[in-house]
């Protein structure tokens, strides 16, 4: 982990010379004392992780030299986490944390009793960069921009079942062993919990399935890493 | 949830007096604007919640009246967490999330990889307790202060198993299908990870079950959050 480790968005091969931004560039030299000939980890989110050689490297740019393959690419199960964003740091760690379990795509999702009405999907996007770059992951998912629940589900494929973490039901969140593998999103709530307009609507979509997180309320950023390592642990990867 | 609701460390019953300390006292009347004859739910970890009027409420004190019980003492289940603290910012986190997620004690160790030397055990339980007051719990868990791993292990009572969590292990976390019930703690390393001589040791205490949280690498606040949602699908009161 002490190793330094970086997200870049350039194809990575044997020999490949990759271009750094001056952010990147600035990151090596001036915070973490980088010079030519040094070497780092990099990914693309594509080809796996991979030994670069800092080529040059100044304040307006620098340049790797990819050397092998250090780690295959690892993509995660196919699981969305749809939620609905609440105060700025539970909302930064939600994203961190999906990231981290393994959670191929992040949507956060306007509901009727939403707190948060807009949010920076770009520095959402960089977190979750910076979770796979600390984690060893390959894969970095995609944070979409805020959009209704309601739009979402009008657009939704049936193929991709839900499952809603309703905190009115309490327990048990065994009603996960009998789930089917495949497709999946998990649906968390805001603080203020669903209205009753959206429980009806849940309810009534066969791709839906209710679960609950036991008998204690728990905060909309728990909920989230409780429902994404019961549903890996049952139906992903772990 | 927007109700509020207090922790007092004191006895509840019908028609009890109870006292308010400064700090209650300027919150209630300084910070939530509450005066005398208005409501508010108190819990003191074992008598339940209870309805409570405001009888006098000043700068430096006052006092409450105990109305009705509105909520029944629930304790969790006899599980533990026992951590190694990290950053400030993600210690406090731990401690709250555990607090939210059932645990009934919160054993703070230090490894050999441990980051941090030292912890604020009383600002840490207050995290506790205030995680308590957010979510509705009527049980607020102990924060122990900080210890060496070594000793809490030399006098470790093996009716107690002890669920480790090892990030060298990867997956399934399925292990936990076939565990037993009773006692247990939730161990979960530094971000450094575990020396060779805790590995040795752990692996020696036939206490102490094996687990893997999956292929990619979690953060030690990550981590306890799913190893807790885990065993309280698998062995706990969700």
């Amino acid at each position: 982990m002490a190793k330094i480790r970086l997200f870049i968005d350039h194809p990575l091969a044997q020999g490949q010379a990759v271009p750094l931004g001056p952010d990147q560039a600035h990151y090596l030299s001036g915070v973490m004392r980088q010079s030519p000939g040094d070497e780092i980890a990099v990914f693309n989110g594509r080809d796996g992780e991979w030994l670069a050689r800092i080529e040059q490297v100044g304040k307006r740019g620098g340049s790797l030299l990819a050397q092998a393959q250090t780690a295959p690419q690892m993509n995660p199960p196919d699981l969305w986490l749809i939620f609905a964003p609440i105060k700025k740091a539970r909302t930064d760690f939600i994203v961190e944390k999906a990231a981290e379990m393994g959670a191929s795509r992040i949507l956060p999702v306007q509901t009727d009793h939403t707190n948060s009405e807009r949010i920076r999907q770009d520095r959402l996007q960089a977190h979750a960069v910076e979770a796979a770059e600390q984690c060893g992951g390959t894969f970095v998912p995609e944070v979409g921009d805020l959009q209704p629940l309601s739009r979402l589900l009008d657009g939704w494929d049936g193929q991709r079942r839900i499952l809603w973490a309703d905190e009115a039901l309490a327990g048990p969140a065994q009603t996960l062993a009998g789930l089917a593998r495949g497709p999946w999103a998990i649906l968390i709530g805001p603080e203020g919990g669903w209205s009753e307009s959206e429980r009806k609507r849940l309810s009534a979509h066969d791709f839906v399935t209710r679960v609950g997180l036991g008998p204690r309320i728990l905060r909309a950023d728990t909920a989230a890493v409780a429902a994404l390592a019961l549903w890996q642990a049952q139906l992903g990867d772990w």
